[in-house]
């Protein structure tokens, strides 16, 4: 790649769940006429698909811990294609900007004085309320919502907020522990044995899996598959745990 | 409209925050071929103008009081059409299961055995962390993201957070209130005078504006138009407050 005289430039583009019709009109655009794609273990290869066939497409994922990349690397990986006076899309799972680790990439890109802009997407939260066809928020039941990571830097333990406010909403991205230990975790900070809560697995894709049911039954079942989401709180409506597909995935609804 | 035989079909669909740019591939197609659309005063009318030429299209936005249109006139109207074998689509600004008022609109689907799907899309908070170029949580310094809403039922007060956890990022959704206000209350909730804190107006449209700066700014700042997010958190850079245009929004962003 010789550098172009044209000064590169980096999109992070928000690739939404995994359905290609949840990515925006934008994101879309951008992945069709893209120089270069790095993306995320986690973007679907149904997303992929969509992508300029000219592009060069890296995985830059770091999931797969055998593969051994570094943040360091990513960074440099985006900055020598921008400097190349490539368009770059930076592609990741859900929107960048939440649980993205997206703070490092600008920081970095902004040392090496590359412009760049934030393409949001349809973040984990809002495709698994939609696949399980509920609300995160009720005017009557839910004012607050909040979003927390199982991933902390450092491998610092998940804060559990306090259950002082019984109306918040909880979405836990990609729970990393068993789910025995988070529920356990949720119980110890005083939240009650019963309260409603559900896990999207691969929301929007096929591989879609629903369980439905409370804390106390949480800790019986078994992982699903990554990305996953833990919604917890009233507006989940409580019944008892059960594997769903996603045609039947809300057939509790109509018991609400 | 006469009755057809087949049944209707409610479309909840997320217009994200206004640039019909970042509506989903899947929410663009079902507003081309809805045949009733009923839209909430904060759908931008550039996204309106994507539907579909023939389909009926209803504002029944709420906030303009002197139309009072109730919920319950909007559940009748989204049934009544359905009723009559429509696909309607019920468009929401953001994305419809964050602080959309869902709940209510889906317990009138329920009882009218009317069948529904949620289309997401980008919710404000997203929206508004794309347009300042800020991560909205980030592995060092936020690894919680709240989200408030500053409209409650029956006007109870906005319930602020207690400051326990300084690695939160709080996302307020289009404050009701005066900034004077709403910053006093996080004040007196016994956050610092200097917490970063950033506005952003109408995110994603021409008209977009941002205030970034900290609480203790905010108090003497005018209200923006509505939309507007308030995101308040070390995930903003601290910087004085001052209004930006779209173009020069970022420019404190180089001095991180």
């Amino acid at each position: 790649m010789a550098p172009r005289p044209d000064s590169g430039f980096v999109y992070f583009v928000g690739a939404g769940p995994g359905d290609p019709e949840l990515l925006t009109l934008r994101a879309f655009r951008l992945l069709r006429t893209a120089d270069a794609i790095l993306h995320d273990d986690l973007v679907s290869k149904e997303i992929l698909a969509c992508a300029n066939p000219d592009a060069t497409i890296e995985n830059v994922g770091k999931r797969c811990g055998f593969r051994g990349i570094s943040q360091e690397d990513i960074n440099e990986r985006m900055i020598e294609f921008a400097q190349c006076g490539l368009k770059v899309a930076r592609l990741k799972g859900g929107d960048p900007s939440i649980f993205g680790r997206l703070a490092e990439e600008i920081a970095a890109l902004a040392q090496a004085e590359i412009s760049f802009e934030i393409v949001p997407g349809i973040t984990a939260a809002s495709a698994a309320a939609a696949a399980a066809k509920i609300p995160l928020t009720s005017r009557k039941s839910s004012s607050q919502l909040i979003f927390l990571t199982g991933h902390r830097a450092g491998g610092a333990p998940i804060e559990i907020p306090l259950p002082t406010t019984r109306d918040s909403t909880i979405a836990v991205y990609m729970p990393a522990l068993e789910y025995k230990e988070l529920a356990e975790r949720f119980l110890a900070a005083g939240w009650p044995i019963n309260t409603p809560c559900l896990v999207v697995s691969t929301a929007s894709q096929s591989s879609q899996q629903i369980l439905a049911g409370n804390l106390g039954d949480l800790r019986f079942r078994q992982r699903l598959p990554s990305p996953a989401v833990l919604i917890l709180g009233n507006v989940v409506t409580g019944t008892r745990f059960a594997a769903t597909n996603p045609a039947a995935a809300c057939s509790f609804q109509g018991q609400s």
